[in-house]
């Protein structure tokens, strides 16, 4: 095994530079991972494209990726629950667990986290990365389904705020990643019929192919509040979207919103809320949810393999970056930082 | 006791008759009541002086007030749990019992509730009134309090939604008698801090008499933010209100809107909400509150007589509807359909 | 069609009459079903064979049978949402609509429920009966599945007391129709593991083939405490079944008790619920669940059919209810009051 | 300022003595409190008496007392928020803040908690106390009032696991300092009617006067089962009180079980539980409540220092650990580890 720790590093602006970065030993409570897999998420592109979100700046190099799975390399000395070679997917928020969002279970809110790829803590595109919290992978589970296990959280926080149960009727606006990774949450959870709205016809067919009941173009005008929906995801981050689907809700319906705006406030039919007693709530992230994840994908009831549209190796990190400009076809693109 | 039933009846935009009705047997599962008190609400003065709300509309001559307390009269055949000569206070709406609203006990949102002075339902300033659900008074409460249990039960609503429990910190913005009474419930329910906020100084003056921590001038730029609310209770219909509650709560925290906007759609930091995982809902009406109100307004917990500045006969309930203009330190007007 | 009302009746122990009654139109909310099929509950086979349920005493001729569906034969004139030739499966229990019960949503704590074979109401093993609440059934769903909602509410109502979500780790007591049901819901509901557990190895293989993932013989001494189930249903009615689902939760887990015992008291490990802060519920029938039922089995998430290993028509209804005695692996026997 | 640590130790059953230990600097993330009052709990005494309470036997010299009020004398390097000098009352129990309780908020829960004056954990009965926890005492509340901080924290959360709010009925068995200390949270938290059970006429006669609605007395028969109680709070730990609070809740209730009973089985009466679909639960310890008791207390929603009987110098704490025996009637005694 090598001391070196190749790293594909974002230097500014569409800057992604191939580096050795050194290999340190994990703290006592962490582990080493070898990566084998990382996912690229919206964020990431972003930050490629455009070397900020919002208050978070790219002010100096930066390692992308926070979707990301792999092999334990080392565990520090008072790790006691994994060892050496298992197969990992690494949950990439750290929180301080001493504020008081940390003690009541709310950890990803502390405001103190440290996320993998947010400025200015590296993520995982790189050979090697030392891991607080490492969650064991069955062996039926890829490296890749691995790395997916991070957004399939954001879709099963989605849905546990919105309390997606047996028999709920479920609208989501976005067939994105996390549009259709939190539908697949929706039926898993034993919901009645689940909904997809879109503006992208090739996004609406991969939505059918992957079982959602429903796949909604929403160029067509479609009557969403005749839905009565118990319950609206929005994940289209799309300005109008939160109106639409407030008004979609059946009396007593409750609204999640989990894509992000680009603009900072947004229009809500608040007479609607009222006279319907909605109510509308917003993720950041997630708390406490790959073990479900992991049981999820492993169970087969969350499809995460049939998401991945393009494979690319670390040193074309900028392809996988760049494949919803060039193939926008692509649901999700991994980096495989090595083979098995 | 005669056979008539005087009642003041709006025949349209701020003419009021006084008129007699006929006076009907209860049904079966009803009880007629012989009013006392009535309690004048917004919504009474708004068809007063402008002939509707939103939709509902008077096309007919209707009788207002749905605050209302007084003595039962005769009961039903069917009535068990009520006798002639109980001192009661009515639960103004009566929904189906039929629709999965009322299956599910949210019977506020039956979409076929009659609600008294709703058009086309006839409310209770009248001296007799047939209701379906009348709660005994204790000895101990007035029938001015009696009439004002059903304000204070859109206060416990609210808290409900909210969730405000012992220790919590709440923002309540609007001073009127529904802000007021939001906050004594915050205050019974084991609040730490109670602050509300207004721009008539009279209101925040009477708010602080009925010991709300604190009461705060809107108009001197007060630093919400900073006040990192666990909940806030929007009871202005301020337009901008919304924005600025959502924008005072702590990290998972949760804002109730309960006054009504006069625009439809309002502007919500949205953003903010996604950053702190903040819930917004919103009420109608109330359910399931009457035998907690009744509890909170006899063991002094909520001080309701405090809250009554002006008292007229029947006759006069015209100097009710008007008190608003003519005596704005009135937090309520009672208008007293018979004495004791 | 005749004016006839063809019923089986049970006129003292193990003495079933087969009779006319009359046929009555329906109430203004109620509507008229010609039955087809009625599933036969261990209650019915209790009744018939001892001729009582605890202080539930049949002393007066009494229908069995609360497990129905059929078709509409005529409808009241107050009913807007059901037609006739509709079909439909017929909630079993009209609660009183009126007690704090009814109004906060717990209408099966309704003190003057009437429920179909409770005595002194008469149940479904009839060809005509009159019933407040009748919900449509899918095309799909076969009049015998449709009978079979009745049970299949009790299950998605003890998962509901439970919390079952995606990732739960469940444990069942008995592998009767109800634990059999309440596991294929867990399984609906995304639950990662569910285990049964129970003594007869013919219901054991039956639980397997219907999709749960482990059955276990409760003969060969199981560890149950190192499962660390998050949630545990009882439906084996055995005393000690109590204590030791109890046992197997993990820290902050909830048991849920269906089955009746025998004795009207069980001993609990308090000293386990405390450290680990367990809880533990129970259920009584159920409440708004048809919708959710009947959204489960027309999906094919819950198997219906599948349960079914005898049906006799109405005449030969003692077979149905000694099918427990004579054969022994029938799950369930339906009676076909009529066929299409 | 001295470099000795004089601290009350225990050897061995009914063996207390004064011994000097070593005064160490805080870790990083804690503080040392110099330690001014501590309460004396009932497991104090337990340890006292029986060198032993279950699994949890003292081995090794102990130092006893886990109820503590001081002033911060030095800070750990890492630590933001408090400073020398500072009033705090300390949380006794520190948790690993990594395991799968941690993170989901519940660390009471914790398997490796390391409790003050639990073995092998040193407790507060010393001059200086290293804690990691240390919440701010306001001017207005007295070390003494900061020390029952920690009993106030078991009421809070019983009544948070059981939900007590607006308008509940609560029924609370034990008036010992913790069931006392529940009724008063219930209070605080809006309930309508608090009634305390004993056999203790003097603990009655005490409770009455915090302000309980109801005292009742054990010994007189009185017939719970008519309370119909929204709530129970089991605070005496008799092995009877279990199957009595189960019985007294009304459709829907709940009951908290707090007192540790001599038997770690409890018989509960199960035929009621599923008849009224009841709910029982169990507290061990609590999680995120230092600051709601401190503002009950602060704001004299709760009384404490009128709970205190006896006070005495730590050389003297052999008669506060000896008090239930010789001054029956003292609810709590304290012992001033220093004066102000």
């Amino acid at each position: 095994m090598s001391s070196g720790n190749l790293a594909s590093v974002l230097h500014g602006i569409e800057d992604l530079r191939l580096e050795q970065r050194p290999l340190l030993e994990p703290d006592p409570h962490e582990v080493s991972v070898a990566i084998r897999s990382v996912g690229i998420c919206g964020s990431d592109v972003h930050y490629y494209r455009h070397g900020r979100i919002g208050d978070f700046i790219v002010t100096a190099p930066l390692i992308l990726g926070h979707e990301s799975s792999g092999v334990i390399r080392a565990v520090g000395r008072e790790v006691r629950s994994l060892t050496v070679g298992q197969r990992v997917t690494i949950e990439p928020g750290v929180p301080c667990s001493r504020c008081i969002q940390c003690r009541r279970g709310q950890y990803n809110l502390c405001p103190d986290v440290r996320f993998l790829a947010t400025p200015p803590i590296d993520g995982a595109l790189t050979q090697y990365v030392d891991a607080s919290f490492a969650h064991p992978l069955p062996d039926t589970l890829s490296f890749d389904s691995g790395a997916l296990i991070e957004p399939l959280s954001v879709g099963i926080w989605a849905n546990r705020k919105a309390g997606t149960t047996v028999g709920s009727r479920v609208l989501i606006t976005g067939a994105g990643p996390i549009g259709v990774l939190a539908a697949q949450v929706s039926r898993a959870a034993g919901a009645a019929y689940v909904a997809i709205v879109d503006v992208n016809p090739e996004r609406l067919r991969q939505a059918t192919s992957l079982g959602i009941d429903e796949a909604i173009d929403a160029k067509a005008s479609p009557d969403l509040e005749s839905l009565h929906a118990d319950i609206a995801i929005e994940c289209s981050g799309a300005e109008t979207a939160t109106a639409t689907v407030i008004s979609a809700l059946r009396p007593g319906g409750r609204a999640v919103l989990v894509g992000m705006s680009a603009s900072p406030q947004v229009k809500i039919p608040v007479a609607v809320m009222q006279a319907r007693e909605l109510t509308v709530t917003a993720t950041f992230r997630y708390a406490n949810t790959y073990p479900e994840a992991i049981s999820l994908a492993a169970s087969g009831q969350v499809k995460l393999e049939e998401m991945v549209g393009l494979r690319v190796p670390l040193e074309q990190a900028q392809q996988a970056l760049t494949a919803g400009a060039t193939h926008p076809e692509v649901l999700k693109a991994i980096v495989r930082v090595s083979e098995d």
